[in-house]
């Protein structure tokens, strides 16, 4: 029994028929099913039956390539994409010990373990880091940022970021305020690992690629669009969030449509709404961010006390209610943190609709007092902004008010 | 020129037709418009012809009404609404020299402001808080728990509350922990001053009472269900999230489709999904609140020592990512505060979708630590839920992972 063989397995609960897959562990099986997953299978415990050998070459090329060569071989005709991860499920094989999930990953791994992958471009591939994303820090954003200006400058026709979902839109706001990119860089991931049937990793993968070979330049967000395996959605990275704890279809535009879609079947990448299109701006990194940021989401019963955990910060994001509120006790202690030289941008915990806080008393006081309005900033993104606007902008206040990468937008009515 | 009497008001810009209503200040007019919508009016500048007087009868009964007695009269065919304000924009006329919108209310102003909501009920009127609702605090919400108690101990077949649209949530929340109900409770409030054409007011208003007259026993958000003036949805009190800053229909149940509508026109009042039926249970107050109960939204580049605002504190609600994650330097000071006493719960920023800390290595750790999973219970919703948990409860551990008041949803799919 070979990695490339058919195998038929038949675990304690259930059968599996596909071809065997390369493991990182002696204690589980990895089997590609007709659908397209990997599924992980503990191996104690488990039948196995080889059913033909070798029907998959696993250096690359799939079976039925009409033999082409190993995809590691540069085409002329295709581009190339770069394939940068940072851990997470997508990057990850499945240790059935603990249940637990770990995570590695190079380009040639995800070959092996995404044969769909082939034929669609020239890979490059990097790991930056090796966590899941809720160990996600400002270093490793400027490490992403860096890695992926090398890549491009080296170039790469697009660049594919494995991501944990955890923080992806975190991630990818941070990337699109560092970098000024003339490609997509298009950040992917997945809900469920490989070892489950209706793991989304392939499916993300594989349009993330398409997404990164598209029109497009700028920082992109691409996962399930539904819970059925048709479509991708292409999110702006400074506008999508992660609105759901399971569903594959997690991530939503916030107050928008997404930018575009891929279609699984046919390939085709369409963009509804308008972008940026590829080679717009040249490349360009300002990696700078000032880390001394915080977020405080406001709710009833907070103690004014709480606020002083900002005090001589460089920033500080509030989560205010409705329009940009907090109660109004609060608002002299925001005002000595901005008189202490802290810039306070208020948002909104309902995360669609506009700041205004010209409506109310209590919104007028907070504008008196000194606090920026975000407007239509979803608040993690603000964070974000506000780290990197504090080292890189002239003007912060300007700066948090004008849209740089997409994440304030146009209003839609009037009264917005 | 007379409350009571038709009039047109040239402003500087535009010219209204209507009644005029009594107004609190001499500032302004508020002149009610064939729409139902009250709109005011600086009173400077304008010019107003007396069309017809006494075309209204300000003491309650509508013109046309068929000479109905004034609706302070008792009506033994009419079920009795107690209507509580707590302030915000629904209770409050305009005060246009400064914009702000100063609240004021009493039963009998309700009726002058609202003739819709004549002939529909028996009204009783009280002020628990003259307050907007970013001001709100534990302690009104005592009060408020003790007059709606109180109300419906005195004979209220229903009971409607007014309340600023910011903290809503929070204090329907608030009411579903602090009462058993055998009547309905409904919030309701205004996300456009009456100063505006677009005012949703009164169609929130008489929707409400409709479903403080219905065949339910729970806490209920009754406010507009689209953007436009033909339905009111009733969502229930602890899975309702303000998810815009400014549309009419800014209000939504989380996870489900709202439990029912009311439907403007034919004043139908409609339940789609399961409730509690009215008289299911005996009216029951329990109003004591552990009000040290802090609530973080956990984000990328959060130093471990922002925990330290909750030293000592009774709880803490985080409010992590995906599955309910933190970084995992986090994780020995949130043991460190479970060890000295905090009740730690851990919910979700995506909103939807239910916490579930087995899967990843970082959830194990976190459970191994002592936190609780909040399952699927809002984030703001659970803040409040741990501050009643920790007063009424026996073993909070047990209620904070028990649905108490419809805040736990059934899991819809296995894998939730």
């Amino acid at each position: 029994m070979n990695p490339g063989d058919r195998v038929r397995v038949d675990s304690d609960d259930r059968t599996y028929e596909g071809v065997l897959l390369p493991s990182s562990t002696d204690d589980d099986l990895v089997v590609k099913l007709e659908g397209g997953y990997n599924v992980g299978i503990d191996r104690e415990g488990s039948e196995i039956d080889v059913l033909a050998e070798d029907v998959y070459e696993i250096d690359g090329a799939q079976d039925g390539d009409e033999g082409e060569a190993s995809t590691v071989e540069f085409d002329d005709d295709l581009p190339t994409i770069s394939l940068i991860s940072t851990g997470g499920t997508i990057a990850s094989t499945v240790d059935y010990r603990t249940g637990a999930v770990t995570a590695q990953f190079d380009a040639e791994d995800v070959l092996r373990a995404v044969p769909d992958l082939a034929g669609r471009a020239n890979y490059r591939g990097r790991v930056v880091a090796n966590i899941l994303s809720e160990n996600m820090e400002p270093t490793i954003w400027q490490d992403l940022a860096s890695a992926v200006y090398e890549e491009i400058e080296a170039g790469a026709d697009g660049v594919v970021v494995m991501h944990g979902t955890d923080t992806m839109q975190y991630s990818a706001s941070a990337l699109a305020f560092m970098l000024e990119t003339p490609v997509p860089i298009v950040f992917t991931g997945s809900q469920r690992s490989a070892d489950r049937p209706s793991s989304d990793n392939v499916m993300n993968a594989v349009s993330a690629v398409e997404a990164a070979k598209s029109d497009c330049a700028e920082v992109l967000v691409c996962m399930h669009a539904s819970d059925s395996d048709t479509t991708c959605a292409l999110h702006r990275g400074t506008r999508v969030r992660k609105n759901h704890t399971s569903r594959r279809d997690a991530f939503e535009t916030v107050g928008a449509e997404p930018l575009g879609t891929v279609d699984y079947e046919s390939e085709d990448v369409t963009f509804r709404r308008a972008h940026r299109e590829r080679d717009a701006v040249d490349l360009e990194l300002s990696p700078d961010l000032e880390t001394d940021v915080e977020l405080v989401k406001f709710t009833p019963g907070m103690d004014p006390a709480f606020l002083e955990i900002a005090e001589g910060s460089a920033g500080l994001i509030v989560e205010g209610t409705g329009l940009g509120h907090v109660h109004t006790d609060l608002i002299p202690k925001i005002e000595e943190l901005i008189e202490d030289g802290t810039t306070v941008v208020m948002t909104s915990q309902c995360l669609e609709g506009r700041v205004c806080d010209r409506v109310y008393d209590t919104g007028r006081d907070l504008l008196e007092a000194g606090v920026l309005e975000g407007e239509d900033t979803l608040p993690g993104t603000a964070k974000v902004k506000l780290m990197w606007a504090l080292e890189n902008s002239e003007d912060v206040d300007e700066a948090m008010g004008t849209s740089l990468a997409g994440e304030i937008q146009e209003r839609s009515v009037p009264w917005e």
